[in-house]
């Protein structure tokens, strides 16, 4: 009587949902979906059907939740409306500015077809935003502030790529530890871009090529770095390999403010993250229980973080929770 | 249309209730009750009325939520029951080997009254709660550590002014750093009550007391101070009353896990408070929001900060909340 779990999209991200859904012992993983040639597929859990993407339907009754692995840029747009007509799901799109849009759309399919799909799950969008959204209730009077990193920003590393010369690059985004400090002591600073984060490249270019010309193409870059104070590291791709092959993330929200009484508080929620993806991987599991069990209690609709119940993401029971959390 | 909150019992944490109400233009004060003479009682809102608790009934139309201020060894296990009885209500049960059985008796009458009862709210029982329940079922191979302060405990306080000689006391709870930081680095170390926590002790004594004998009769006070590093500083009641009149408390959730590529993590959540009651009153009245909307659903029953949907909390709506804070 598990909860039976879908795939769809086997990237770092699908690797990590497989990875976790072994951490629960109340789920199963039931196929791996893909729109490449499936026999080309090694998935790491060798019972596990690997399904061409064309023939998701046909799981439609053995599937309880399909955790959605695609990215945001063009999948999930797409992907998430077609797979909320067949199944409950979760997906992680992290476009912010066009979580109403995704929303309204999936929303008006989960209704047609009576699923549950919670959308942009993950830590931020996810976790970060549970924060904010408990920080901003409990003191209604403050300001909240969100830091990135220290970690790996793959549009940034993409960014950096493009450049001609260019073979390989690791960008980090750094936050500016006297920015979190003045937040920290309740100075409620305003900052600009330049004053909350740093950019940190590490690239790797061909041989003869104008480093003083990528370095120059780096920093002016505009929307990526030009509103930042990066710092360029010409390497080998040796070193890049050896030094900065994992994914590491994570940041802080922290929220500052009054109480009736004038009293001042600080509420703070950090992550230190060795893997960006297995860590997103892990909330969207924990989040697919939860999308399960709304649906056995014939709840539908597009769902976000905010509207599920936390009792909802534990393996445990009510009794336990109250008994050993509370 | 504002939610109409009732206060009963006004100590610090009713007087902080009455703050936080101030600060959430959805709500208002409709009455304090109190066990006092209600004449003797002035209250820092001078329109509210202040009620004796006998007629607490009479107001039972004209308050969506009671918000119960009393203390949680001999007040709220009467006093949750009878008042769920009338109204919906919020409490700050923290007697956490008991909840069970609290929650068990409320439960039961509010199903009878149909009437909804949020328990064991606060920041711990209550905001840490939930945090050591997101973070366990996000990591769900990991370990979690609670460390508390540094802040005044008002037990440990008044334990020591039981002492003869003893005119007055401040006791404060330390968390050892050495202890946190083992923590953050994923050492998942086991810890005595004594590795994690010192306590500070401020005595005030009388003139010609015997101090030696009260700093012993403090460091081997069994449940209280034997098993922990206790400093004991004997001031002057006009260095107490300087240096130590507020009740700032604050502290910890750590939990460190590994997700399933081996990956380690570190979830951490922290507050500073200024005024222990003031941020508890404040995490009281934003639950007092959930439960009124609970109500108004349908819904009764027995809850617990772990049943409430986030969105509950905030006076904004879900439109709003994806758009500015998902």
């Amino acid at each position: 009587m598990s909860i039976r779990i879908g795939i769809f999209g086997y990237g770092n991200l699908g690797r990590g949902v497989e990875a976790a859904i072994k951490q629960n012992p109340d789920m199963s993983l039931v196929a791996v979906f893909t729109r490449r040639d499936p026999s080309a597929l090694k998935i790491n859990t060798p019972a596990v059907p690997v399904v061409h993407a064309d023939n998701v339907e046909d799981y439609k009754d053995n599937i309880d939740v399909m955790v959605l692995c695609g990215g945001s840029a063009t999948d999930l747009p797409v992907q998430t409306p077609a797979l909320t007509r067949i199944f409950n799901c979760v997906d992680s799109f992290d476009n912010h500015s066009r979580i109403p849009q995704h929303f309204a759309a999936v929303d008006a399919i989960a209704q047609e077809s009576g699923k549950v799909c919670l959308i942009s799950c993950g830590w931020d969008p996810g976790m970060f935003s549970l924060n904010r959204l408990y920080a901003s209730a409990v003191l209604p009077e403050g300001k909240d502030y969100t830091f990135w990193g220290k970690g790996v920003s793959q549009g940034h590393s993409d960014a950096i790529r493009r450049i001609e010369g260019v073979v390989d690059a690791r960008q980090y985004t750094v936050p500016v530890e006297d920015a979190v400090n003045a937040v920290r002591n309740g100075e409620y600073p305003e900052f600009t871009a330049r004053d909350k984060h740093t950019r940190e490249c590490y690239v790797v270019v061909e041989e003869g090529a104008d480093k003083a010309r990528i370095e120059n193409e780096i920093k002016t870059m505009p929307a990526y770095f030009a509103d930042y104070n990066t710092t360029v590291h010409f390497i080998s791709l040796e070193e890049l390999k050896r030094d900065h092959s994992g994914i590491p993330h994570g940041g802080v929200v922290i929220r500052t403010g009054k109480t009736g009484g004038g009293n001042e508080h600080v509420i703070e929620y950090s992550l230190k993250l060795d893997s960006n993806p297995e860590f997103t991987s892990s909330v969207l599991v924990a989040f697919a229980r939860a999308v399960y069990r709304l649906s056995e209690q014939g709840v539908c609709g597009c769902k976000t973080v905010f509207d599920i119940p936390p009792a909802y993401l534990s393996m445990y029971s009510p009794e336990e929770l109250r008994k050993n959390m509370l």
